[in-house]
């Protein structure tokens, strides 16, 4: 079969791999698509060498149909679509004791610390498989992983219905924050500095504001009468945004932390003592975030075929991540079974 | 009647004023005692001079009887103990219609922005005030504000029985929220740098951490089974502080930033994620916070007795700030009728 790997030195290295057979309690993907996001960017450029052992195969982002199943699998049938999981936790940490498994102390995650999605069959523990409508493309299913994202922020944020959200950060999952936000009911801003992403998201119907031409506080103030936003999610990762996320709340408004920042930055805590705000941080997804972004896919809220900038075959990723390097597409897919 | 007055340049004028009658919609306080905190310290180092007109009377934490009545004032008598929630809020504002008046967008504080609790008579409206128990010491009714002030903190930070909770600060607020928070059935634990206000804390039967002496991680896991605390309150006001307190909080758990941060202040977003922890502002109180903060000292488990640090005449306000930038007493009153 075919695989793509991270080999280091900014480079995919595409190969002929042996498939093999489930483990116990493992099935087997024949996986059809794999989308590239910022951390598998992140993985190419080498900012996460010292986690990952090369060559890796990475991916994380995936949609498939079983191909075959190992022993002590229950309730999975050769050809269901499926989407996966991709976290691995320890069940032993206080955390896991605690039920929140996705914040495991030790949590690793499939296509980042173990292989990922991008080889022609995939085996993976049956507990990480997430049942797909059969009629569901499975095109668009390769966005439910990142969906699931956009879900779980939009839940850490408290979302209600009729709320002013501010979404700083209009790339993918910015803008799938705003489509999770206004399915809730609630009415987002997307704060974005490039003039193409802003088309992009107009183009879905979500106001927007150019962060460096406009006077953003001003602007929210006069959107809220004055209050301030419900919700603000910081997903650019700027240090810049994390100051003027406090700025742009309401009294008891909630920020949600979205994007990494691997460095400590400077907050604005007089703000947050004045108006009681709250800020939380979110990490990845629980099941129930998956199974939603799965409704929300498959029913029409959150439109695929708007997200998918391009497809292209496994042999062209390094092509594809060049053509996400850039910056503009929003969801790259490559497609793992087009062997050309 | 006697004043004491902040006239600028670190000065305290004490000087005899006429008493005026109570407006309509006020009272006439007889004060009894005036606490001095660490806002009144700044006011007289002069950091709040852009916000204060001079000479002003400072002094906000009080207890005191009624001794005149104004019009249209329902539900007092005079010589009714009482102590004073010194806001002044707007209504108008969105913080304000949300029902949040703590946080009006234009909040004022009597003793800051309009004249405080330092003066033998203070006229106040009638629906600053509340109720005071006969048999509680009027000297311990000073303590209500700032004991409020940490019964906020401690609602804030939905600290619930069992929690372990820590509290990185030894000073007056950070004591008194320790003793709340024992109170609602949680163990703190006090980090201070200080060796005599450690002793102080570790007399009142908490556990305590010396700062610069103690491996703060390290001890915190190793209390809570590598868990982390459940609920952090930040009452130092320093920078190593904020970004300690993230390195303290379990999976899930809360920080509270009770201390004023003048500056933005580095955070570490990147634990914020791991971990998804949360972090709230508090500001003030509310009138519920009174109303328990009233039980708690006039029902035992505040002792007051052992928190009055001294009690001086309204002559010698001057030196008891000097005592209070000391650094080491814990509540320093004024005994405002105390003409000598």
């Amino acid at each position: 079969m075919l695989t793509a790997r991270y080999a280091g030195h900014r480079s995919i290295r595409i190969e002929e791999h042996q498939a093999s057979p489930p483990s116990t309690g493992e099935v087997q993907i024949a996986v059809a698509y794999t989308g590239l996001c910022g951390t598998d960017l992140h993985i190419l450029h080498g900012h996460m060498d010292a986690r990952i052992s090369t060559p890796q195969v990475i991916g994380h982002e995936m949609s498939g149909t079983i191909a075959a199943i190992g022993d002590q699998v229950d309730g999975w049938r050769v050809g269901d679509p499926v989407t996966v999981m991709p976290l691995i936790w320890d069940g032993l940490c206080p955390a896991c004791e605690a039920g929140h498994v996705h914040v495991c102390h030790s949590l690793a995650l499939f296509g980042i610390d173990r292989p990922g999605s991008l080889q022609e069959r995939w085996n993976v523990p049956a507990h990480t498989l997430v049942r797909l409508p059969t009629d569901m493309p499975l095109s668009h299913a390769a966005l439910v992983e990142p969906t699931a994202v956009a879900v779980h922020d939009v839940r850490r944020g408290d979302v209600q219905r009729g709320d002013k959200v501010v979404v700083i950060g209009g790339g993918p999952i910015g803008v799938l924050i705003a489509f999770v936000a206004r399915e809730m009911g609630a009415e987002p801003t997307v704060i974005e500095i490039d003039e193409q992403r802003l088309a992009t998201v107009r183009g879905f119907g979500f106001r927007t504001l150019n962060a460096s031409a406009t006077d953003q506080v001003g602007a929210i103030n006069e959107w809220t009468g004055g209050a301030g936003a419900d919700v603000v999610f910081e997903v650019s990762g700027s240090s810049a945004a994390v100051l003027s996320a406090t700025s742009l709340a309401k009294v008891r408004g909630r920020i949600v932390v979205v994007a990494i920042h691997p460095i400590p930055r400077e907050i604005d805590l007089q703000r947050m003592f004045l108006r009681e705000l709250t800020v939380v941080g979110a990490r990845v997804y629980e099941r129930d975030d998956f199974v939603l972004a799965v409704d929300l896919l498959s029913g029409g809220p959150v439109p695929a075929d708007l997200l998918i900038t391009d497809i292209v075959p496994l042999r062209q990723t390094q092509r594809a991540f060049a053509e996400l390097a850039a910056g503009r597409a929003l969801k790259i897919l490559i497609d793992v079974a087009d062997g050309s």
